[in-house]
């Protein structure tokens, strides 16, 4: 029952739209998340670790190798990328703020020791968030 | 495992006050809360929706429809408002932070899809929050 | 070209509201901030005094001082408050915002030495702000 | 030496950019700001009006009117929007912090009182903010 | 599924180190964090109490006792303190976030009603954090 | 009347204590803050630049480049370090927030183009602050 939490924060433009769907359509439904020529946001994403404390160290993990992680697989694929044009990961998926947690907790999972729960809420603006917690707890 | 979160405010009066007991008795539990011309507070309401992922859209839920109703249901009805006078949901309900957030909790319950999970969080100031899930998970 | 800070924060209800205008044009002017039952904020109060350091102290004024007399002076009487109705301050002043950051600047000015400089901060959202400075400056 | 602030947010994307230079120049002066499919931020607009109190009112400026005009002349420009792409304010202006700042000056200081002072901060990032007070003063 | 939370802060210095390690050793492991004279922080601590609410009274529990056994308990051991040095509930106990959140955990749960669940979250920074809810859930 | 703003963070110990004065003295004027073994902070450094716009690059100053000045000058020095022990910038000057202001103001002085304006705005907890500007002004 203890957790650790590393914050971090990239910059990205995105739209929601969907290639099936008439502009007519995606308006309706994104409203003006699909304008064509695209937004951004300042995205913060706190990944919190649920594990135990190791005794030799005090931590349930480095929040340093934590930091590094995130930086290796979240903002240096992300950060000042357009999520739409130059992402694979949103290949196929729209990129809302619900498909960007999914997205980031499955970077995160592999590189995370399986013992620890893993959970990742990103903030999209002040008054958006999301969070995933995966489907295997 | 996914969940969605839409952050709101409000600006309301209000004061802690029992009508069975003493004017004494209200200070010694209540404090300066009970004072009697009111005081009031900027509330900050978090909605936090759990579900799954529309595959269709990318969302839990749309964002804008859960701002939509929460400006509906609980601004209308709370927002630059007196809860002790004006506000019939406190009719015999002591409005603290424990009850505020239940009250707004029934109110946001019947308008969300009941396949969702919710959570309704308080801020009544930096210092003092509250958070309730319904008894019915 | 020094200055320190303290921040502070009441909670206090108010109105806004003209007695020699009908309530209709009070409504008009006023809006929502009007209502008959009050409504209320988190009011933050940034306090700045610009001076020089004491040599002696390293400081221009200890904070702890300076909080003391934001205690006394200012929460104290509008701490959990009803602005309008329990302030004799606010006798014939309409409690906007400029006005309560006119309001506290004078009831601080003479409690601060002279020779610093003053000014007084509200927030009275995360929207609302004014700022005072006094007119001796 | 009243001041008062109203903050507002949009959402935008954009890149730095100087057509007349090469890809690497650019790259070299703006680093990851250049990058050709653009980024975006969560804007946050803080604009401030100097002036003296209208005794009838207690404002300075009623601050409804004051956010009224920032969403119409603002946000409703550049919210969603992509600064290079969609905004003609831009057109042979790199969209940076200071620039972005000093056109948005330009656009509210037409509709704002001439006899008022106005000052726009721009926060970009929580690390990066920019703040504009015209050159008439 | 009713929880509540006060926010209390506290300033201390620490190190992380292990007396059993060489200095090499413990600056391989903690970085930084080892460095001789300790660094220091604005600690963070919010308190979380999940219970039922009182009919009587409106609360799970009366926010005013929590800041108050918050301030008897915590604050008064670690405000101002050198962790390491100064507090001996840090005897063998190297004082990362993770640790600090279950010797305060520890701390309130003796002076926390049982039939509570208790949960403490410490923000070291803005970056890092620890939660900590106890084994006996 | 264009400034740009970089906002960087430390941790670092200190105790406020004049050697010259007996521990009663110390105790009597600086409080908890002269406790012998240290406490600390997490401080927050906004820089702010007050200069003309490049016309060649929209930028008063690159922010990428007042960030590497500010990590350079700054964070080098005093990131994880005692301010009384291992900073001879503080060399018989009592590290209040007050003289912090001044030795980061002129740490970076002769870093910034004389031309430009230059202010420190130092935050030593969320309720403390000191702004300097200098005697050059």
């Amino acid at each position: 029952m203890m957790k650790i939490c590393r914050r971090e924060t990239f910059n990205a433009a995105h739209r929601l739209f969907k290639p099936e769907w008439s502009d007519t359509k995606n308006l309706e439904v994104f409203g003006k998340c699909s304008y064509p020529n695209y937004h951004g946001h300042n995205y913060v994403v706190e990944v919190w670790i649920e594990g135990s404390i190791n005794p030799e160290t005090g931590f349930v993990m480095d929040l340093k190798i934590l930091k590094e992680i995130i930086h290796k697989e979240i903002l240096n694929r992300f950060d000042h990328r357009n999520l739409n044009l130059d992402c694979p990961e949103f290949k196929g998926i729209i990129p809302t703020t619900e498909n960007l947690s999914v997205v980031i907790w499955n970077l995160l999972r592999i590189k995370i020791n399986p013992e620890f729960n893993l959970e990742v809420v990103i903030s999209e603006t002040e008054k958006n968030k999301s969070s995933y917690s995966g489907n295997d707890e």
